[in-house]
Formats: structure tokens, C-alpha cells, sequence
């Protein structure tokens, strides 16, 4: 990770401190696993700055993620409880908009999708959260279910200081543009070559 | 991430099951973000399974990995009070090593790494945990302070189902190819470009 001194100073009229301040929109994309994982491990160090955390999972799986979920929640009611770290929501497709939970038509999902992304927005709007997960949202904009214009308008006139990740394959151009930090998860070598297939604790 | 069916069916003698609950050896490599931010996010599923974690911090820094360290002992310590998830230990460099807390000579330092991976392989060779992450294990090996012959052979001979994930750029071709999963986390673009130094809540 690069550390120290950047390589060029802006011209930008802010002050090192202020620069250091703006908040981030990252987006970790790529072939490979870790793309949710490190936005997860990310919010570990939101958690120990008291930010309250947003996670939206824009693909909705029975056992995926689970992992993630009930450690971040646990962190989440932690805070509840004794006020350490900051506060965790997890809006999940499934519940509310069961975009792939149930059997529906394509546009039934878009639908869902889209109304997601309309919670984001209110979110953001509000200034409801400080750390969001937008996980997997690279593809409701793949697929056209969401415009990535409105996608981009949004995060760049977001108020505020949010930090937005969002992750997923195919990061479209336009969101790669927009964002401030694009790591990208390429494949070396996978189990999955020597014939293993997924495992708990590893997989989900 | 591939899902589904395994491209090949080894002709190993086990079976499916076998195969999906051998432990795997884990790298995450790559000058990008997020290597360490994926295996802590990978802790969490293996908190969520109830396994004993372990963290063995290679590079010791006041400020970095706080927020991480700061969640996954709170987890722990969750996990003390209800019997939720599994125990954390956190072994940083600084605390008994201390080979880049304090200014000392070269082989100080080295002493102090190969110490805690003496550390390590007692604990694996104990099956002390089920989840092992060696944070930054890349560079004492890169400069030469601890074997990786010795790596390599540790760890295909650890008995029992214990999981190593070990994070840090330059990662040795060996290491690479003694590992089941190998992640590259690759640079699109950084905020550093733009002149924007880390901060709180992101880089640590």
C-alpha cells in the first residue's frame, strides 16, 4: 500500500488536512475473491471510529455473506450495548426487496433493484450513515437495472463526509472514473483449479 | 468468484467432501489496498464458524491495523462473555517481538521475526487455532529473516484443519506455489494519485 509522501500536490486550493478529510468512494473489482471481504474488513475500521455502517447487499444468497453479516451485526448490537465502535445496518435483497429471493420476472428484479438504490440515495441524502457497503451493486448497473449516471451524479453531490465502497465484477468505466480508489482482485490460483469446491468459513 | 462446479476433478482419492474440507494455505499479494483488510474480512466468517483465530502481526505499527485489531478482539471478547463465534489472540510485533517498535540493528529485527514465526509454527504444530493470519509475512521471508524452505514445509506438513491466510507484497514464488489461493490485489487507481494522504477510518 502506498504510504508517505503523495507523488503530485494538487493545485486544488484545499489544505493537506482538508484533502485528507474528503471522503472516498472505492470501488474493489476484478475476477477474484476478497472484493467483499476487504469492503467487510474495511468496516471493521469504521466500526472502531464509531461511524455508523451501511451495508446493502444488491445479490441476495442463503449462506454467502453470512459470515460477515453476523460478525458485523454482533459488532453493531456491541455498540447497542456498551457504545463502543459506531452503529451497523444491513439491508439485505430478500428482505423488503427479495430482487433474487423469489422467483419474479426480469423486471421484477430490476424493480427491486432499483428501489435499493432508492434507499441508497434517501440514505445518502440524509446523511444517515458515514460507511456504506454497496455490495455487488456493479451489477444492477451491468445490467441496466440502474442508471449509472444517476449512480455517478449521486456519489459526486453526496453531502457530507460518506465513504462509499462498492464492489462486484465489470465495474462499469463510468463508476471506475467517479471513484477515488479502484483496486482491482485478479486471480492467481484458485482451489477451484485443483478441483475444491467452496467451504465454510472460507466461502461464507 | 467461481461458484458452481470445479473445472477439474482431481484423481486424488477423496472425496468431494474430503477435498472441500482440506484446510488451504491463503495468499493475498499485489501492491494494492486490501490485502490484510480481505484476510481480516475473511476472519470474520471464520469468527462466525466458531474457530479459534489467530493474528501475528509482522510489521508493527502504532497506527495501522487499529481498527481491525481493535474489532476482531472485541469480537473475541464477545465470544468470551456469550460463547458466540470463536476466541481471538492477537500477537503483534512490538508486544515480546518488537523488531520495528524499537531502533535496533538489523539483526535484531531479524531475530525478532524468525521468533515470531517460531511462535507460529508452535501453535500450528499444536493445533492451537483453526484460523491463522500472518499479516505482512511476505517481507521478513523477501529479506531473507525467515526461512521459506522452512515456510513451505511448515505448513504442508501442519496437521489438522487449519486454515493460514498470509498477506504482503512480493510474495516468494514458492509460497505462491506451496498455496491453494492466490489473490492479487492490483492498483486502478488510488487517491494518493491525486494527492490525497490515508486517513482515519480508511488506511487504519
Amino acid at each position: 500500500m502506498p504510504q508517505g509522501k503523495p507523488s503530485v500536490v494538487p493545485d486544488d486550493g484545499l489544505t493537506t488536512r482538508q484533502r485528507r478529510q474528503r471522503a472516498l468512494v472505492v470501488v474493489h473489482t476484478g475476477e477474484m475473491k476478497g472484493k467483499s471481504t476487504a469492503a467487510f474488513g474495511l468496516a471493521l475500521r469504521a466500526w472502531n471510529q464509531g461511524w455508523p455502517i451501511a451495508v446493502y447487499q444488491f445479490v441476495k444468497s442463503a449462506k454467502w455473506k453470512t459470515g460477515e453479516e453476523t460478525a458485523l451485526r454482533t459488532l453493531g448490537r456491541v455498540h447497542a450495548e456498551t457504545g463502543e465502535g459506531g452503529p451497523v445496518t444491513w439491508h439485505k435483497m430478500g428482505e423488503g426487496w427479495s430482487w433474487i429471493a423469489r422467483p419474479g420476472t426480469a423486471d421484477d428484479h430490476a424493480a427491486n433493484a432499483a428501489e435499493g438504490w432508492q434507499q441508497v440515495k434517501r440514505d445518502l441524502a440524509a446523511q444517515a450513515h458515514r460507511f456504506y457497503v454497496l455490495d455487488e451493486f456493479t451489477y444492477p448497473i451491468k445490467w441496466g437495472w440502474v442508471d449509472v449516471a444517476d449512480v455517478v451524479a449521486t456519489l459526486r453531490d453526496r453531502p457530507g463526509q460518506q465513504h462509499v465502497v462498492i464492489t462486484g465484477r465489470d465495474a462499469d468505466p463510468r463508476l471506475v472514473e467517479a471513484a477515488d480508489l479502484v483496486t482491482q482482485m485478479t486471480k492467481i490460483k484458485h482451489p477451484m483449479d485443483a478441483g475444491q469446491k467452496g467451504q465454510k468459513g472460507i466461502e461464507w
